[in-house]
């Protein structure tokens, strides 16, 4: 069946390229394990922590594996993205690092933490109306006033490629793994991640993990075809985008699944993330975590490699304070 | 002058006997760096992240190297300690990796989440009033009925060898510091990070962060004999410590300095961790980086390491928060 199934254009090549690409430019995160949450768990755990990682997500990783491969006439337009959330920061961060003109198309009532990220790095916060028709023309008006380079958050085999640098850090460090979780909203980090994990270690088992309320991603590969997403209501902000055309194809062609959880699933996982392994993840970041809880057959006994991917929290509202 | 001070009985013999007995243990920890704080900060700052540590903090490291020098015969009698915190849970910690029994004097007031800690690590908690007075007895009748081993919290040298390690750890991965900050309670900690640093590196500059409301230590090494500890009311629950003879001995001889912080700077600093670092901090680990917010001059453009001492906070209730 495999032979029949839409190969993705990415490959193994690409991320290794990327990694050599952006490693002056990001952290190599660290990889931390709990006896205590193990025992929860029933399994062995091995977070991947990029919630570490600079400007507090993976996001860094494509942000500057687009950048750095822009050609010096299309440096010099600069880049500009839409993203209300950690793409937009990682973004202007990777501009600034190779010392070119950034935009971040955001819709107004984006919160003012996520602008001020984005203009702490030196990028151009550019404010539309909060809708998809809006931001698509906004964007459209500055490329075609700038000749800046689109780089999308998800859409885009650089970016793609990028966020597959984190399997193989992951398995550098952590080599026989049985199983590779990480979050799915657009499908930009699972894509890489499977095609670096199934590269590095053809017996392993990558699975996406997507909240309920936002579940396109499961569904579409269950379908065998990307069908539109609803409106997608989840505290996991990360993870309300729609896998693309792209993203669907390599997905399909290298991840084994996607299963979804509970809106209550994730915070508590997110509460004992913070509880018992000591570092702040955003809720997105929290949902593989409360795949393994809400799924104990997933790795009973195994080595499971989970992908912390963002860090990026309100610190005046926890999820679990009334 | 040096000659004339009273040289502690530590070595770094010591602590490098303890980083070989310890190591199956214990977390070799990350340390992590931010070019945004560093901006804030205005030096290089290396975060030595003992907050990750297995039970939540550095005192997992003085505590098994107790441990696990004891004789067979020593071992079959178990252990006991007296702390209403972290030491605690690391000895209970500790003797379960030993197989032998722990009891742990705490007073009946002290918060449940710190009983259940060390319930967990299957210790026996034997509840006293919280008194001085009654702690001492109640330690002392333990080890008459049972032969019990006392693991002092820090006036221990063999406690204060394993809390050295962290510097071992943290010299290893960046050689070339130029101060090392870390809190001072009972003094354990320091004792171990100064006879280390200095060891490795002469020209290192050891200074130790007290709360203003908790500064026995400060007071006394400025009036060269130890001084009776005020009435501390500090967030830094882990700082209200005094030194020993033995702790402020090895101080007095290895240590260049003690500096104090004020309670709201321990509050913004362990809000800058959290938000930045994205690492759970708990209030004692923040006031090193307290210290370097405070004083712009102690570190002015050098590379500092700064020991993030615990990370076992209540997230109910955040100090931050009215």
């Amino acid at each position: 069946m495999q032979d029949e199934r839409v190969r993705g254009e990415l490959t193994m090549a690409d991320v290794l390229a990327a990694q050599a690409r952006i490693a002056p430019f990001i952290h190599r995160t660290p990889v931390i394990t709990s006896h205590a949450l193990d025992a929860i768990l029933g399994c062995r755990a091995y977070f991947k922590c990029e919630n570490l990682q600079r400007a507090g997500a993976f996001k860094a990783r494509g942000a500057h594996n687009a950048v750095f491969q822009l050609s010096e006439a299309q440096a010099r337009a600069g880049v500009v993205t839409h993203s209300s959330g950690n793409h937009g920061a990682a973004l202007a961060l990777a501009a600034r690092n190779r010392g070119i003109p950034a935009t971040v198309v955001m819709p107004a009532n984006a919160a003012e933490v996520k602008k001020s990220a984005v203009a702490r790095y030196g990028a151009r916060v550019a404010l539309c109306e909060p809708t998809l028709e809006a931001r698509e023309r906004t964007t459209a008006q500055i490329i075609a006033a700038s000749g800046a380079e689109l780089v999308h958050p998800y859409d885009d085999l650089r970016v793609m490629a990028g966020q597959g640098t984190v399997a193989l850090e992951l398995l550098e460090e952590v080599p026989d793994l049985d199983v590779v979780l990480c979050p799915v909203g657009g499908g930009g980090l699972l894509s890489g991640v499977a095609v670096a994990s199934k590269a590095l270690r053809p017996a392993i088992r990558v699975v996406g993990a997507e909240p309920e309320q936002a579940d396109d991603a499961h569904r579409s590969l269950r379908a065998g075809r990307r069908l539109p997403p609803g409106h997608p209501h989840t505290i996991a902000d990360g993870l309300r985008g729609a896998l693309s055309e792209r993203t669907f194809a390599v997905i399909r062609a290298h991840a084994d699944d996607i299963l979804t959880v509970s809106e209550a699933s994730i915070i508590t996982a997110m509460r004992s993330a913070w509880e018992i392994l000591k570092v702040l993840i955003e809720p997105s970041a929290a949902v593989p975590l409360a795949l393994l809880m809400q799924h104990r057959t997933l790795a009973a006994g195994g080595r499971v490699g989970v992908v912390f991917s963002g860090g990026n929290v309100d610190l005046e509202r926890l999820p679990w304070q009334s």
